[in-house]
C-alpha cells in the first residue's frame, strides 16, 4: 500500500483497519475515510465500544466462550440443560448454533481443530478440559457439532476415543441435505451421507 | 442479525462495525472475534488510532483535505506548484492520485458531485472557494478530476462555466483505453473517446 499523504495518525488507522478479516487496503481505506466522516456518529461510539470490549470481554473459565461475565451468561444459567454439552471447535461456531436456536444446552469450545500439518496437537485444545467436564455425573452427552472437514471430523474422533469410559454418550451433528439445498449442485460426499442417514417419510 | 448470548458490550461491538462499508452482518462478527482474539496485538492499538484520529484529524481549510494539520501537509508544501489546483470529488480521490504521483499541485476537494436526483446542488459542494482560489492570481491551470459520469462530468460542465472569466485554464483528465485495458472489454464510449483522442505514434 502506497503512502497517502495525511499523516501517520490516518496511515496507521487504515493498517490496522486492513488487518480485519474480510477488509485488504482498498476497503480499509473506504473504511477509515467513512469513519472520519461520522466522526460522531461512528468513530467515536466505535472507539468507545472497543475500549469496552478490551476492558470488560473475558473468555469462560467452565466453556471457553467469551462474555462480559465469568462464568459466562449460557454456563451460569440455570435454564441451560447442564445434561448435554456440545463441543466447537471456534466461538463463532457457537454464536451460529445459538441463533439457530436449535438446542439449549451447554457449551464446549475446543479453540480449533487438531491439525497435524499446521503443528497443532491435543495440548493446544481445551481437550483436557473437555474429557474432565464429561466425567461430571451430570453429564449424559456430549454432542460434537465439529465442521465437516478432514480436520473436524479426525478431531471428534480422536475425542470420542477419549470418553470411551466417561459413561457418556456421544453423538454427532447429522450430514446430509442443507435445507433450501438442491440436489444437483450437492458434492457426491454429501449425497451419499444424505442416503446412508436417510428418514421414513 | 439474531442476538447472541455474548453480552450487550459484543453485540454493539459487532453493530457498530456493519455500519462500515464492505462489512456486514457476517463478516462483522468474524471480525469482532478476531478483533476479541487479538486483544493486544489489534483491538488496543485500534482503539487508540481511532482515538488518536477523532482528537487530531481536521479538514483542511484551504482545499478540504483531511489532515492532523491545518492547513494540511500538501497545502503547507512549499515544493508543491501553486500554479495548478485539481479538483476532485472526494478525499478518497485525492489519496488515488497522490498514489499515481503523476502531479506535484494542489488540490481542491469538492465534497461531492452535482446530483439533482440527490438534491445536492452547488450550495452544498465547496465551489464558492474553488471560484475565489482561482482568482489568485499564482493560479494558472484548474485541472477537472472528476468522475467520468454524468453528475461527474455535468459538475465539470457547471465550473467550467463559472471560471469562465477567471483568467484560468481549466482542463480534464483524458478519457482512453485504461493501461492494462482489453479493447474487446471496453464499453463503446470509451473507444469512442480513446479514437477522437487519438495522439500521434
Amino acid at each position: 500500500m502506497a503512502a497517502i499523504s495525511a499523516g501517520p495518525e490516518i496511515e496507521r488507522l487504515i493498517q490496522l483497519l486492513a488487518r480485519l478479516p474480510g477488509l485488504g487496503p482498498r476497503s480499509a481505506r473506504r473504511a477509515a475515510l467513512f469513519l472520519i466522516k461520522k466522526r460522531e456518529a461512528l468513530m467515536a461510539p466505535l472507539a468507545a465500544a472497543l475500549a469496552t470490549a478490551i476492558d470488560k470481554i473475558e473468555v469462560c473459565r467452565i466453556c471457553g466462550n467469551i462474555d462480559t461475565q465469568n462464568p459466562c451468561a449460557i454456563c451460569a444459567d440455570p435454564r441451560r440443560d447442564a445434561s448435554a454439552i456440545v463441543v466447537i471447535a471456534d466461538v463463532a461456531d457457537l454464536w451460529a448454533l445459538e441463533r439457530a436456536q436449535a438446542l439449549n444446552a451447554r457449551y464446549h469450545v475446543l479453540g480449533g481443530t487438531l491439525s497435524p500439518l499446521d503443528g497443532i496437537g491435543p495440548d493446544d485444545l481445551a481437550i483436557d478440559a473437555l474429557v474432565k467436564r464429561a466425567h461430571d455425573p451430570a453429564v449424559k452427552e456430549i454432542i460434537l457439532a465439529l465442521n465437516a472437514t478432514v480436520d473436524g471430523q479426525s478431531t471428534a474422533h480422536y475425542i470420542t476415543d477419549l470418553l470411551h469410559d466417561a459413561g457418556v454418550k456421544v453423538t454427532r451433528l447429522a450430514h446430509g441435505v442443507p435445507v433450501g439445498g438442491e440436489l444437483d449442485y450437492l458434492d457426491e460426499g454429501t449425497l451419499a451421507a444424505a442416503i446412508r442417514s436417510r428418514t421414513p417419510f
